[in-house]
């Protein structure tokens, strides 16, 4: 158990109290005044930033790598923005949702609560740690932050900064924490630690995602992995299905929303097959198909039956014939990861049966599978996608991070 | 890892995909069905339980232990009724609770579907059995059971009965599993079946939860402990607190919603407590006292530290004077286990600042903590009483055991 893990969770829970007392008027000041605290302070975030960018170099890291790690003017005034928006975002705080009386005179309410603490463990971006906590303060919350190693000093100074902000302008001292060792036995505290953390939201790699979900005692939503498929029924359009899979494969290929396997109904796959071929090889993408498609694609490698799980976050697609909408669904619950799956038909009875039975957080018929994403929904920022099924399911905004308690109003009623 | 747990929770996971398309009808008829079944076969299924009894008795289990175990015709009938009054109960399986068009013509709605896999680790009570596999049948889902060792017999032969009448009436094979295996590593396998078991409810002692909890790999609602509070302020109608108090305390002291301490605002103390000393003695309330109060109890122990966490299941009462509802609350809100608590007031500002302050799944006004329970809530047989905040908090009934999908309707839109 890490000391430094102890006592700044210690200090969140006790934060937490105050925080959920706060009103709507105090959490709008506190992100804008968070928000200008990093504009006023964009030339020391560039320079300490330079720091990790150099460490990363002299590591070695992957120029990927490194471009995630970089906070320029383009994303210092990202951040600015995002805090603007999860400001004017709607919340529910508060509110009694439904409240209802009983045959002997109580009236029973459901009241939204802020979840409490939030514990957030991530890797690289150091844009995280402002929309992150943004998100949590808007929504009542308190944060411990665990960033990753690469970006350890650009997250501790803008933690400091928004920090700093937020207490100067009524937020709890304490509320806002970030872990400064970037050690294993720094997260391996923090997934012990369920008195002081009411939900912990990991961020990062599917590997990373998993380590965390399997060893945590305290309650995790689980974010992420998207092995997305989308369906071309025997009745779709094919013109949309090109611009559907298309837009779903290439438009940024390195997301969890993005399409990573395609299934083709056996009946259009003469014709839609070769054209796609056409297309997306134009756009670099490198096919795995199955025994039945594979004289579409001569060249192709057979998907090897551990890669129909896989997510793949690169130019590599999964081709698949099926006999019937069936086997497409049997396929799709058997392999996805539950985030989103997508059909492409005019059939509504087809549609209606995909939509009814496909097992995921987001079913989209005739759209890109790339929509699942809070500010597509129209939702807000969102600080992860679940794809697990309790709490909260696919986008995660400001109503996700709440959640409530019942308040009972008597006149002295007492049980029988 | 058990073989038998491991086949089983993959039988349930395939039925619970068919189980996900019955419509309202299939399941009203199921349950119906399962109730007959269980009433025609009661000359058995007391044979069977007297079995269970036997065992009971040669291993010198204790009356109290043994009096849960037995299934008469009382208990069979309360099964019977239970199993009707939920096929009657209101679900929203299926429907699409908000549905909201974007700029670009996507429609995104959030539809009601059943969590899935749902797995109860319980111990003694054989009527659970059923009453657990009516709740989630109606609520969609397929239930992995696994009862205790005392009452094996009976939960074997009841869960058989109930899974052929619902198979005849058209669940999915498999749909309903029981394991017959009642030691340790059988728990274990369930606890690392995340790819097979969407949700876990333990339902027993609060060490045997903790250690569910604890090493789970597979999420979690934790149900349960329930260490309540009753803060009787200083601008309390005392005729009314004596009687939340008494009902709270004395009229179940065994269950998790009972009273287990009191607080009381110090300018009362001296009219209070010896009118609630003398009432609670005499219905056979142990007092444990903080230095305070000591002096109106003069022959009460006083209440060690760690007890003050501790959830009294017996006649035990802490009692403890504050000095103003601050510190009721700072009390309430280091030791409670976040079931219920309650404020007895005729002040709306010192209620309102209780409420809002006090994290916990139930907070009541002027009203017994013995409330907290799916029946009295008006919303139904439960499965439990979460005590954590995700998902859901408070009684769990048919609503709490669904989840939504996000469907998304489009014309061939694609992401820009």
């Amino acid at each position: 158990m890490d000391p430094e893990v102890i006592e700044k969770a210690k200090r969140v829970k006790s934060a937490s109290y105050k925080a959920a007392l706060l009103t709507r008027e105090d959490r709008v000041k506190i992100l804008n005044a968070m928000a200008e605290i990093l504009d006023n302070n964009r030339d020391n975030i560039k320079k300490i930033n330079q720091k990790d960018l150099e460490e990363a170099k002299k590591n070695n890291l992957s120029e990927a790598m490194i471009d995630r790690l970089l906070l320029n003017d383009k994303r210092i005034n990202e951040m600015i923005t995002g805090l603007h928006e999860v400001a004017l975002m709607k919340d529910r705080l508060g509110d009694i949702i439904e409240m209802w009386k009983r045959p002997n005179g109580l009236l029973i309410g459901k009241m939204v609560v802020p979840l409490g603490v939030i514990a957030i463990i991530y890797e690289s971006r150091p844009n995280v740690t402002v929309d992150a906590v943004g998100i949590c303060v808007k929504s009542g919350n308190v944060v411990l932050l665990r960033g990753g190693s690469e970006a350890i000093n650009s997250n501790i100074y803008l933690a400091k900064l928004i920090s700093k902000a937020a207490e100067e302008n009524g937020f709890p001292e304490g509320g806002i924490e970030i872990i400064e060792k970037t050690d294993r036995n720094s997260v391996d505290t923090i997934l012990k630690l369920r008195q002081y953390i009411d939900v912990l939201i990991p961020r990062g790699g599917a590997e990373f995602i998993k380590k965390v979900v399997e060893n945590s005692k305290v309650p995790v939503i689980e974010t992420g992995a998207g092995n997305c498929h989308t369906y071309i029924d025997k009745d779709a359009d094919l013109d949309m299905a090109l611009e559907l899979v298309y837009n779903g494969k290439v438009q940024r290929p390195s997301v969890c929303n993005a399409t990573k396997k395609v299934l083709v109904h056996k009946e259009i796959a003469d014709i839609f097959l070769p054209k796609m071929k056409e297309k997306l090889e134009k756009a670099g993408v490198i096919f795995l198909v199955d025994e039945k498609s594979k004289n579409y694609f001569p060249q192709a490698e057979l998907m090897p039956e551990e890669l129909w799980y896989e997510e793949f976050l690169d130019m590599r697609l999964g081709v698949k014939i099926v006999e019937n909408i069936d086997e497409a669904i049997d396929h799709i619950n058997k392999y996805n990861s539950k985030h989103t799956e997508a059909i492409v038909t005019r059939n509504y009875l087809t549609a209606l049966k995909f939509i009814n039975s496909i097992d995921a957080a987001a079913v989209n018929w005739n759209a890109s599978t790339r929509f699942t994403d809070g500010g597509q929904y129209g939702i807000g920022a969102e600080i992860g996608i679940s794809t697990q099924k309790i709490h909260a399911r696919g986008p995660m905004s400001v109503n996700e991070l709440t959640t409530t308690k019942y308040v009972v109003f008597g006149t002295g009623q007492i049980r029988k």
